[in-house]
């Protein structure tokens, strides 16, 4: 089997999660991770046995000064690898970019960077084949994932018309205790909120407005959703839709699961790593069709949402998997929510 | 000038606001305000000087024990007041109705109870006379009050299809220290919420459906719209609008203004008392006009935004004042939040 | 081996947790799981492989219309078991009891119950020996658990004279979403709290008092700790005694955890079931020895300080290890916490 | 009678309040207040007709184009004064320091700068007679303040040894809305926290120890005190000291204020502009005196606690009043918080 050599740019939030799930992959290697500063995280990639490079000759030095053993700086890393997932902080990005380019590697960067950085932006179940190959490419954020993945799944079952999207985005992820709002709803302004746009990136064709407001909290974002159906459809077939679409997990108010709290703490029950919950979670309770036009209300677990996408945007650039439906339910078995295979075929038809 | 003597019953988030506004009308008279626990909210209401009446001769002792004087139980009041106001939590005011009918007393309900109770569903803006000359009317929630005066003002400049709106509630009153959630949002299930039906309890004929999600704040809920307009606007004559139109005050982020915490500072800053902000807020920077579909954010004071609306209805009920421009002016000047008087005339239009 | 069959009674915050660690130890089986409630948890119960039944007959009804297949009702298992393991909800545990009575089952009931129940209140550390052969216990709470932990440690190394604890506490589990508050800080009046009694239901010769407030928080409590030593100690000789005891993890705001969330981050990047952490945290760079008296702060986690505790309470209940020592050797090696061997002699020294 | 001009430089949320004490004043007069961003806060200032100035020349055109008329630019203001009272951002302060000094003006800075800029801490219940005639002195911080005055008050009736504070902090105050944290505590390290040697910058021969926790919430501070007396005392004759020194309130989860949420719910209730606590609540019902060592649970409002010292710290540089007893008798009159005159006397006594 061909096998890549990944590179992990960036140890925090998305990057740890996104070395871990390349770690299990069997046509991946890890073939180490990049940090800067030697703090109580990097030590954990230590403990996981991951190679760690220091960003610099000097972050050598540092690591070394706090006892975490180094592989190298970045730069000797860069000679010996297939392809860099940029997972840095805004700001850092673009001057990484310069160093992959110096050693001809290609990268993936997350959705903080703008679409025009990469020209590509990559969503697994709506876009597959557009990274085919490609150098550079860009896995759009937790909020527009969840609604590039929903969307596209609408559009191919029932063909949409109009959508609109009500965030209630988390404040801040859990170790982010600098940020807030502590006790206040923040409006995002002017006008309609970025995600929209975003999802247009993906999936160009498509008629959808957003607004969102932040809330004091660290868990999930949530999602109303509206969306006119072009084919008739019933709140039934829609639950049908996404139970048998990989990638959703229905959960239900009438069973206990009434907030995003409960949500998290399944994934806690699940044994999953990090209680990380990489399926967007509809409420089964919550899905209305009416005069053709559904609602429903979804969580987005923003920490872990966009790692299966990345996988796959490996397997696209890299050229592993001809096909997204191989590529998703690989990605899907390695983490433990594949379904029947049969479910992954839909996604080979493309949306745009 | 007819002057009318009110009875608050029920002293906590609700009461204490209308008792206050009660106090401040020429043509009303406080004549008494009711609860059963000798707590130190009810001491303030010693302090600000009005009679307090125990609910029960029991709870006369025990106000008595606690040192709070009374000016006897609550049945010796009804006998002396033309319309009582019920400010009591759930199940607690059916109760009390009994007692109004037994002594033939007037009385307003708060929106937490249903519509049938009442038969008449009371929000100043949309539906003034209705109340005219009734025993018994409910005024609608905060969330609804809000709603009623938006969409009434927008039906009447621009006519309205469809409407949908997304809530994202604050949990709890500041003082409730006992309810959450304290870091989760909790979805409202089944399907749509009843605020949507509560809306059309107001204004009937209105095509409009709501979800909400609940968020762990205790300032503000926060709404946002979505409103097919059936006549020609665009955002500056949608701002132009609610600039004009009284209950509402436009806020802007590009000032400073980005938070539901923002516009509570702005009350405390503004010497409102208890910072309350009876004016439904909307941030001009959030209107969108697009292909005839308004979009907008909106945040309202769950603790004040119904208590105008309690003030017009006694007067519509009571027969005070013929004319919603007149009472809605008064309630205003009396509140220090009064505009030009031509604006009031168009509350003279029913909607329905 | 000898083998004893353990059955846990409430599958909740700490029942599922006792669950797993009792599914661990290769001389307990885990005869079965009781509750009442066909929720999204139990479904879990069911997904770990766990004989679920229910409590009632009635119940078992009900867990078969949800799909949830059971082994039986709760009596049928109490004829099976060595020891039942109550983790049910205040209120619940007294009736409870009479079951275990009737069918003779040795049985540990949690801390949120009185002292008087059992008669013997339980920390493994502190007093490992007394429940020996005991047909009823009580293993203390999560912030009493930690404390007895702490201050044994300490009795042991140093003498203890004086001890104060301000306590911060968390408001309410994570899946908790009804609880505050959501941004209020309680005082827990009147006077002292009940922590420091309840040490003494332990540790009886200790001098200990206690305060406590109420944070917004779902993560962990934080002990703030003043305890006058009775031999000579500074911050170095502190620091290494909890760097040498087990059920202990030094913790520093110097390489980056300076918050209780970043704790329980760690946990999640150490792959901990559930994020659980069973150890005291305590800040090294937090303490301070000044004149005799020791000041440092430590973090409990609530959820999973006392799963541990519950494993050592059935061994020195049913016989099962003479030696504290082996008992809490033998546990944290079930949890991949284990330290050198050596380290765990220190706890066949009784405290009291 | 002698009148001082004085001018608030930084409008935010000590110079707002300290500007509305200041107009409060007889023997003051409000000369202007001085910010740089002409924003919905400053807005609030030209509301209230206090003089404007903008804090440069460039700063003057931009409040023109915002629409807020400005007398003028913060240098001519300085030719004008008596005295500044320095509200400004860390890090402002000492340049503009630069500028009073330039102009020959005394100036007061708040607690967020260090005690050796101006070598003098003031707090009035503590040590008034310091600062006469002074051109330069630091008002210490909320929370310093706060214990100043209940230090002082305990050391003059009882005397005081060994005192040890566990602080659990607000996060933010409420307009704050990028701070937090939103769900986690913080621990402040390394050891011990700045507020004890705070203390001693005013009361300089006390013993005094203090650590401190951050908790997600915006309302107020709480304190744990634990205070050996030297003389006998017990929890009533400690009531009684709070109950009769001014700047004190005494609470009680008796009486149903359990909690920070429920003090500022009193202050909104008893009309307090924008629900400002300046005294320190202490709960009566939390007090515990055993074995001669005292334990008390009280609140700050960090927002408010304060302004009457800095009113009382311009009166003791501008030597407006002999007697700490009739300046704070004066500043609380003027606020509405005076008690009998006698209960000021014990002020002229100082501490130190």
């Amino acid at each position: 089997m061909k096998s890549v050599r990944v590179a992990v740019v960036g140890y925090g939030v998305v990057g740890k999660r996104v070395a871990d799930a390349v770690a299990l992959q069997p046509d991946m290697e890890l073939a180490g991770v990049v940090d800067v500063i030697p703090n109580d995280l990097v030590r954990t990639a230590n403990t996981r046995g991951y190679p760690i490079y220091a960003g610099t000759q000097d972050a050598v030095t540092s690591f070394q000064a706090a006892g975490i053993p180094t592989a190298g700086a970045a730069p000797e890393l860069m000679e010996n690898i297939d392809i860099a997932v940029d997972c840095a902080p805004p700001g850092i990005t673009g001057k990484n970019i310069a160093l992959y380019k110096e050693h001809g590697v290609r990268h993936i960067v997350q959705g903080g960077e703008k679409h025009s950085l990469t020209g590509i932006s990559f969503s697994a179940l709506a876009n597959y084949r557009e990274a085919w190959g490609r150098d550079s490419v860009r896995v759009v954020s937790c909020n527009t994932t969840s609604q590039c993945r929903t969307l596209s799944t609408l559009e191919r079952a029932f063909g949409l018309d109009d959508v609109f999207i009500a965030i209630t985005r988390r404040a801040v992820d859990p170790p982010n205790v600098k940020g807030g709002p502590v006790n206040a709803v923040i409006a995002t302004l002017p006008g309609f909120s970025h995600h929209a746009p975003d999802i247009q990136t993906v999936i160009p064709g498509i008629k959808v407005r957003s607004m969102a407001v932040v809330a004091p909290s660290t868990l999930m974002h949530v999602h109303t959703l509206r969306a006119t159906l072009r084919n008739s459809a019933d709140a039934d077939s829609v639950r049908k839709l996404f139970a048998e679409t990989p990638r959703f997990r229905l959960v239900s108010g009438q069973t206990g699961t009434t907030s995003t709290a409960h949500i998290i703490e399944w994934a806690r029950d699940a044994s999953r790593p990090r209680n990380d919950h990489w399926e967007v979670a509809v409420w089964e309770d919550s899905i209305v069709v009416e005069d053709g036009v559904l609602h429903l209300l979804m969580a987005v677990h923003m920490e872990s949402v966009i790692v299966p996408e990345n996988i796959d945007c490996i397997r696209s650039m890299c050229e592993l998997e001809d096909k997204a439906s191989d590529s998703i339910y690989r990605t899907d078995q390695s983490l433990g929510i594949a379904r029947a295979e049969s479910e992954y075929q839909k996604f080979n038809s493309a949306v745009n």
